[in-house]
């Protein structure tokens, strides 16, 4: 099991591998090269993963083999190990806890090459539902603190297999970045009585020059204060803390603009590498919160995380995010 | 002029680009490529780089020709710009700067390939006498309240020219990455009376088992709580917040242990790609801080960071310390 370790000056959690570690001549090997071989994501290959948690299927399948729509397993290389309990301990000035967690894959489609602007609605709307379903099921196990949604697309994006899926990881705790942004919008709400994100889609929608696109339930923006270049935020256009309580009414919205983001994205930048984050609310809140707002992040990669951000927490956007916007809002 | 935004989520600044601008067509160009053409760092070449703010020169050569050791010239594209008042202001919830700051850059020495494991020990000691002396000069500055001192070390590190080099960058606030660290220090602190680095030294001196390598004033370690595999920091082993006010015997010592781990690191890892970036205290601490202790941290890049990391601030660590430092301590 790995062991998750806490960083005593800024209380950053690592993971750290210690049953199977990477050698230093494993290294060259696996970095920044895509897994090869048989896709274990494709139809037929049902078996060169481990046993499926849930799938989307045609009537009279069977688990595990063909005739799915969309389908979890559980992720091969778990970050994190599902069955055990929580153990926390010290070792001097450091904190220890037991690497416990949930680790899932849902592969979007049987289609290898289908990614979400390749996808017909319906397809898309069967892929939210499940990542709803499987985040409120998640939700039910009360060692987990936070459920984290994520998509890592291309190599330079930390993808190591081609086929499109999502992941999704249960933690035993709730990270710094969420808790910090949760923390953040908290001040904001307790000093001006509203919720930051609301009051930052009302200035996006009233200056407009950073939006890319809007819907009846949706709208997504390249942010003023981008990290980096073509950088976008989907945001209900409704407060709501939470993603996976969405009705099938937002569930179809999401989708349309869902399919027509990430084809702009593609359209504009040549089909770039980007992380797709969904920043939500933690488990445990019962009836919501009224100072977080959920929402999408999109970060194309197109320039390096160098010195200067990991000694400073910087970042350096080469494209205004107003000139981001405008491109990809005009894109045919 | 660059602008300079705040993130009012969470506090985190960014650098927004608005003169020069890149387009989407840019980027493919500019990624992840080593600039190519004639070095504007080696010998010869020294009219290739903006004129230079400070060397050290054989007797009678003239300032921008050839005869230097060690030669500071600005960054030709600064992210900020040196000359200019710093105008805050807001703009609905977002708060604005000017882009004011010094980005130089500190060429090592006139070997195109010569990295600090090939330098004679004089050597390594002038470059860290030049960083001191260019660092403490900055610090004279009002306008700026950190100055951070940084190496990207390999393209798929950041770096875009391959002549060795170190980058200073001199900031109008305090960031929030450091800012951090000071106040997570701070807190220690206050709860038990000690600096946090003087305890972690402490307990990595007396388990032994994440040390590297030591000397009479430094010590090297693989961190319990390491972010990245093989990453390696290097305190001084008497308390100091800041490191440009070193001796000169702490400089040779100094020297010492850096081409050393330097040097390992290359053996083990075959060469890898790295940031290495020193942590210090704020510019405007008269007499130092009894809580902060500087030090250098040494990342590698062998893996990518993805979405996991990015929608957590968790890391994954693929190789426990305490092996990578087994491997870091008996290369020969």
């Amino acid at each position: 099991m790995a062991e998750l370790r806490r960083d005593p000056v800024v209380g950053r959690w690592v993971i750290v591998e210690t049953e199977s570690p990477l050698l230093p001549n494993n290294f060259e090997k696996s970095q920044h090269h895509w897994r090869e071989g048989e896709c274990p994501f494709c139809y037929g290959n049902e078996d060169k993963t481990p046993l499926e948690i849930e799938a989307i299927r045609d009537p009279k399948t069977q688990p595990n083999r063909p005739g799915w729509q969309v389908r979890v397993v559980p992720n091969k290389f778990p970050a994190l190990q599902i069955e055990g309990d929580i153990d926390r301990r010290g070792l001097g000035i450091y904190d220890i806890s037991s690497g416990i967690g949930a680790h899932e894959v849902i592969i979007q489609s049987p289609y290898h090459h289908k990614e979400i602007p390749d996808l017909l609605d319906e397809e898309i709307e069967n892929i939210i539902r499940m990542c709803c379903c499987r985040t409120e099921d998640l939700k039910k196990d009360k060692r987990f603190k936070y459920i984290l949604l994520f998509k890592n697309y291309g190599p330079s994006a930390g993808a190591t297999l081609a086929h499109p899926h999502f992941q999704l990881i249960a933690l035993p705790m709730i990270p710094k970045n969420p808790g910090e942004e949760i923390q953040g919008a908290r001040a904001y709400f307790e000093f001006r009585g509203r919720c930051l994100f609301c009051d930052m889609l009302k200035q996006e929608m009233q200056e407009k020059i950073r939006v890319v696109v809007e819907n009846e339930y949706f709208i997504a923006f390249c942010p003023f204060v981008s990290r980096f270049s073509f950088e976008m935020w989907i945001l209900p256009k409704i407060h709501s803390s939470f993603y996976s309580t969405m009705t099938p009414i937002e569930v179809a919205s999401l989708a349309k603009i869902l399919k027509d983001v990430l084809l702009r994205l593609r359209l504009v930048l040549s089909d770039p590498a980007y992380n797709f984050i969904i920043h939500t609310s933690p488990a445990k809140q019962d009836g919501g919160l009224v100072h977080y707002h959920w929402h999408i992040e999109i970060m194309p990669k197109l320039s390096r995380v160098a010195g200067f951000e990991w000694g400073t927490g910087f970042y350096m956007v080469s494209t205004p995010p107003k000139l981001a916007a405008k491109y990809l809002r005009e894109i045919k």
